[in-house]
């Protein structure tokens, strides 16, 4: 699957099939974006309707152009589309575009044409991008085969959308900010080129800077990340889209319910450094930031404005998102003192006030180019009276070509600082309209450097199977089921999980017996396969202390369970109570099982008890993880500051929690039938993290 | 105060102080501007220098001018302006705007020079708009007064600003959206006109429609509220920055800093139908929804779209904010599916394909116009080779003319779609670029509505003093302090509010007796004042259940005091345990009292205990408050829904907490030297809502 794309990236030979004498269709128009883009192999139209077209031998089918063709761009009607990749076959043509619609997104019928065509491309070798896409444009090789009113500019940005719609919006934004694009594709429904594939190659192609993607399916959400972390780093901006409806989907257990499938995504992504971003606007601000500026060494900003007021509001929006306004050294202050008006504020923000003229920006730059804690510097600038908006725009461009320090200017306006825009993005500079836009950009490359620099965490993964592979394989099934009691504790015990001492006793004497060894009070409760089913009585009596106390509840529950499993002798479970701790939750579940996106297990850790789904106090994160991934995730929750000792209380055992995250994601490795896990509560104390009561569900994988 | 601004706002005669030959001094580009402006009054310059400028007779003072002069504007250096309010003073001008800079904003000696004048011109009945800004404009009586680069265009949007920059940046982004505007105020440094002035003007105007405002300290907040309760209503959109500063001070007791000063402005905001944004993008957003669009009767959107991907984005989006997509009738549904294609989507999103014209637009929006479950259409549309964008703008112009639901149109891109926009902004829609933009927009449209829908609780302030109203004031100074438990719980009893049965016992049996009135487990606990500093040891015994367990504590506790006290006789504190129940947090802070913002006293409430901090889980306004009001604090909560019987589990006295904070606001209607307070734990079971520990800090006022 990993097969390079060389031919379809750099193809010699491109034949359109579907090109027409009018000039209005839709191959017509593919057909004339490649001869008008300057494509420097050979162009072949196919119609078996013309011998000649626009001035160039037509052929009737692909099989009849003599020699190698790598690409072929598909654009007629569906029902005709069987027959052209069928004579695609016939030729040993690699790759194929089909941009005609009709197939699975109009319904069942296009759905099994659509695999028909795929399966038979599949053991032909011939592989294809689409059907009903807009074609795909790699400006290296001058290719531009797509029916989109713009041609993407030349650049550093690689980028697939699985909407056509989202590759014209953005390619219109970007050609006015003179984005450039290296590979700009159109997935459609990726019948076989997915996004795995294009990631692949673009993760190792040293040109690209940035990868861009819009995507509404996952094809498979493991892979994906497997290959983001397998292969050469770059930053990947990606919208998911969708997410509004996945959160109504039923899912069985009650960890399920809080991850969500949109908060799994949301998170697996960001444990593998991708940038989400959730709009249009976004993905071409971050895209720009990424294409053109330098990753900041820390979140370090000075700002230089010359409006007071936007200043603050930039200053708010810096602390909002976690940027930090640099500390300028004293000298730095001291020369931008020399060089202002008195009543310019000196300190970061640097007002250089309304009436700065270019110069003042200057002596400003010229300083904090040489400020070592200075790591990227916003320029604001509002269309004042005396604002010299294109002599400013020249004056960035100049220092951007001489500075590795991220250089982020925002023009606020329209009509008065266009001019300066157009020649700052002319010149490829990420420049911004709007604060909130840089903002929003810087941060996400501030965020990227912060991952890249917590990199090389690898968790190896376990393929040895647990002792009890063979129960837990006979319980899983289509359905996902509840693991029996007695193997769930021995798979717990395998692991060394710290679960609460505990007896079974048929006797008073030995309930008292078990109280007096535990040292501290205790549960008695029935044996749960005893009470499947009865939950309007109770079973279990909490905080047994005295000898009194265990009696009274010894006789009552004997009683009861008597009449439950009569003519058998009750036996009853006696637990130690885990006393004065924390209640945490702790769930695993595999996505997957649940949805379609495919992004593994996933564990989730946060607060437990009855507070659980209220503040849905949790971290989550798709396995496998390290120790200090689990340890990061601890932090992440409200409930650590509990753990960690919350106003003068004890500290307790946040190393034996991290511990158990490690046991249980073993566990995970060990049984992979288990579909979903619930520990609630994990009760911490000072020494101990104990899983009082654990549940595992099975379903076949 | 409130004297009508109506000969600022409609002047007959307006003088310009300060302009020379030099065209591009400050001075002659506001004399220029308002001569272009085609002022309909007449307009004088002023200048000692010359006999004549720019062929007209030029005065050497204001009071040489023949005839009533209404409006006088100063662009002279600072060291002038005094001589020039002076001379106005004699001459019995009402208002002037003094555009000079140099006054409080450059340090102790400009702030000096700006007081004084303040007073002389309080005393002589000169009314002032700056210094320090960059000049007003009102559209109706066509007076430019201002050295902006742009001339805002005539419209109804009313806007004031603290920040000249901000304007500037504001009337260049509005220019190109061709949004216009009565009034467009810059405030400068608010020495005597400020945004209580303009606000009570405009709000009774009816020919504004919305009132936009940037604002960096609110000159009296608590005014500032009851403005907008008793005036007229119309949406105030409203920016306050530097709110990233705020939540540094430090603030004295537990509940203010929780609250925050930011937080508060916020939730005061909020409380009063104020629209908040945080940029000048979303200002711009929102003025122009308001300006333009009719509020809609609900959040039931209907969505149009020529592109599957950026509508799925759009769908998050809406939901994200708490809009719905309009089920669409039945009637609706199948009109659609006639006028569309096979493969069009007929469920909300519409999706009219790739290769709409704005012939399927128009079928689309024939229908929905009659759909009763539509309250508002967003039309998005994307540059698609067969689109056509004007068309489809015309298309919506007619309809925006012809019906009240709004219509929001969102054109994406940018080349390709500005003719489109560029046509919809000139006929007055409220029409996006981006997404965001456009669902920003309508969620505060739809949340203007709820508002509105809720407005007319009023809560009528007692100004009764308490009873205890010397005492407290004797503990008042300017620091704030403790108030005496004695005191506090006399207070306490005045309203009502539900304490713990407690008695001061001297013996064992007085203990023991009282541990059997009770009926509950009972707490014994040393008298505050015998105790204070002493939190290193244990001066509090909880849960006494048994005989056995009173006396144990009794005597422990007695032998501790004791030594505390001697020679006196030790008296102890007896109070009834509250079992079972929740714990809540109610605090009271006095907002000016620790910032300068002045919203007057804020109330607040949440989970207590020791998840209060943690969680943050709390709701707050500034008082005073309905009965209603208080059950939607109580909702807004997440510890609301173990109050309303979580999981299974009882209901508990949520009318009994809504009681006690109407108690706490009486009590602080009674008491206003009350600085803040602590209810912490508000023990709330099945039908009691008892405060276990009440703090009260008082200052004078």
């Amino acid at each position: 699957m990993t097969t390079s794309l060389e031919r379809l990236f750099n193809p010699s030979k491109v034949a359109v099939v579907g090109v027409s004498a009018d000039p209005t269709k839709l191959g017509t128009v593919v057909y004339d974006n490649i001869e008008k883009s300057g494509f420097d192999g050979d162009l072949y139209p196919v119609n078996p309707k013309y011998r000649e077209i626009y001035g160039k031998k037509c052929f009737s089918k692909v099989s009849k152009i003599p020699g190698k063709v790598d690409l072929v761009i598909i654009v007629v009607p569906s029902i005709f589309v069987f027959d052209v990749i069928k004579d695609c076959a016939r030729k040993k043509v690699p790759y194929a575009v089909i941009i005609s619609a009709g197939f699975s997104e109009t319904g069942f019928e296009g759905r099994k044409l659509e695999e028909q065509i795929a399966a038979f491309a599949r053991e032909h070798g011939v592989r294809i991008i689409g059907p009903n896409c807009l074609g795909v444009t790699f400006t290296d090789s001058k290719l531009n085969a797509s029916f989109a009113v713009q041609a993407p500019m030349p650049g550093n940005v690689a980028f697939m959308s699985q909407s056509g719609a989202f590759n014209t919006a953005l390619l219109d934004l970007a050609d006015n900010r003179k984005l450039g694009f290296k590979y700009f594709v159109s997935l459609g429904n990726k019948v076989d080129i997915n996004e795995l594939d294009l990631l692949t190659e673009w993760l190792q192609d040293d040109s690209i800077k940035v990868i861009g993607a819009y995507i509404e399916q996952f094809s498979d959400g493991r892979r994906f990340l497997d290959i983001i972390a397998n292969n050469k780093k770059k930053p990947i901006v990606l919208l998911h889209s969708g997410e509004s409806e996945a959160g109504k989907r039923a899912v069985a257990s009650h960890t399920g319910s809080l991850a969500g499938s949109a908060n799994v995504i949301r998170a697996a992504l960001r444990q593998y450094g991708v940038i989400q971003v959730d709009s249009e606007e976004k993905m071409l601000s971050a895209l720009m930031m990424f294409s053109r500026s330098e990753i900041p060494d820390s979140n370090k900003v000075a700002v230089i404005t010359n409006a007071g007021g936007p200043g603050i509001i930039l200053t708010d929006h810096l602390e909002k998102n976690g940027l930090e306004l640099a500390k300028l050294t004293a000298e730095t202050s001291s020369i931008i003192k020399k060089s202002l008006p008195p009543a310019a504020s000196i300190h970061n923000p640097i007002d250089v006030l309304g009436d700065a003229m270019s110069d003042r920006y200057k002596a400003v730059l010229d300083t904090l180019d040489k400020d070592k804690n200075v790591d990227a510097i916003i320029i604001l600038l509002t269309p004042q009276l005396t604002t010299q908006i294109e002599d400013t725009a020249k004056l960035i461009i100049n220092y951007d070509r001489r500075t590795e320090t991220p250089i982020i200017p925002v023009f606020i306006g329209e009509k008065y600082v266009m001019q300066g825009l157009d020649r700052l993005w002319s010149n490829q500079i990420a420049a911004y309209q709007y604060i909130e836009e840089a903002v929003f950009s810087l941060k996400q490359m501030v965020a990227y450097k912060e991952f890249t620099e917590k990199q090389g965490r690898r968790s190896t993964i376990s393929t040895t199977p647990g002792r009890s592979s063979r129960q837990v394989r006979s319980f899983a099934s289509e359905n996902e089921e509840v693991l029996k009691e007695e193997i769930t504790k021995d798979i717990c015990k395998e692991v060394r999980m710290d679960l609460p001492r505990e007896a079974l006793v048929s006797t008073l004497e030995q309930a008292l017996d078990f109280r007096k060894k535990a040292g501290t009070p205790i549960v008695l409760k029935a044996v749960s396969e005893d009470v499947v089913h009865k939950i309007d009585e109770k079973y279990i009596y909490l905080n047994l202390d005295s000898e009194k106390d265990v009696e009274k509840a010894f006789k009552t529950l004997y009683k009861k369970v008597s009449s439950l499993v009569s003519p058998a002798k009750p036996r009853l479970l006696a637990q130690e109570m885990i006393m004065g701790g924390v209640e945490l939750i702790v769930g695993v579940d595999r996505e997957g099982s649940t949805t379609t996106s495919g992004f593994g297990h996933t564990l989730l850790i946060g607060t437990g008890g009855i507070y659980t789904e209220l503040y849905k106090d949790t971290a989550l994160r798709v396995l496998n993880i390290t120790k200090d991934d689990a340890s990061e995730m601890l932090a992440e929750t409200k409930v650590h500051k509990i753990l960690t000792g919350y106003r003068g209380q004890k500290k307790l055992a946040v190393d034996k929690v991290e511990e158990l995250i490690m046991k249980v994601q073993r566990m995970v490795n060990f049984y992979p039938d288990i579909s979903s896990l619930d520990i609630n509560p994990l009760i911490v104390t000072e020494d101990r993290a104990v899983a009082v009561d654990v549940k595992l569900f099975v379903k076949k994988r």
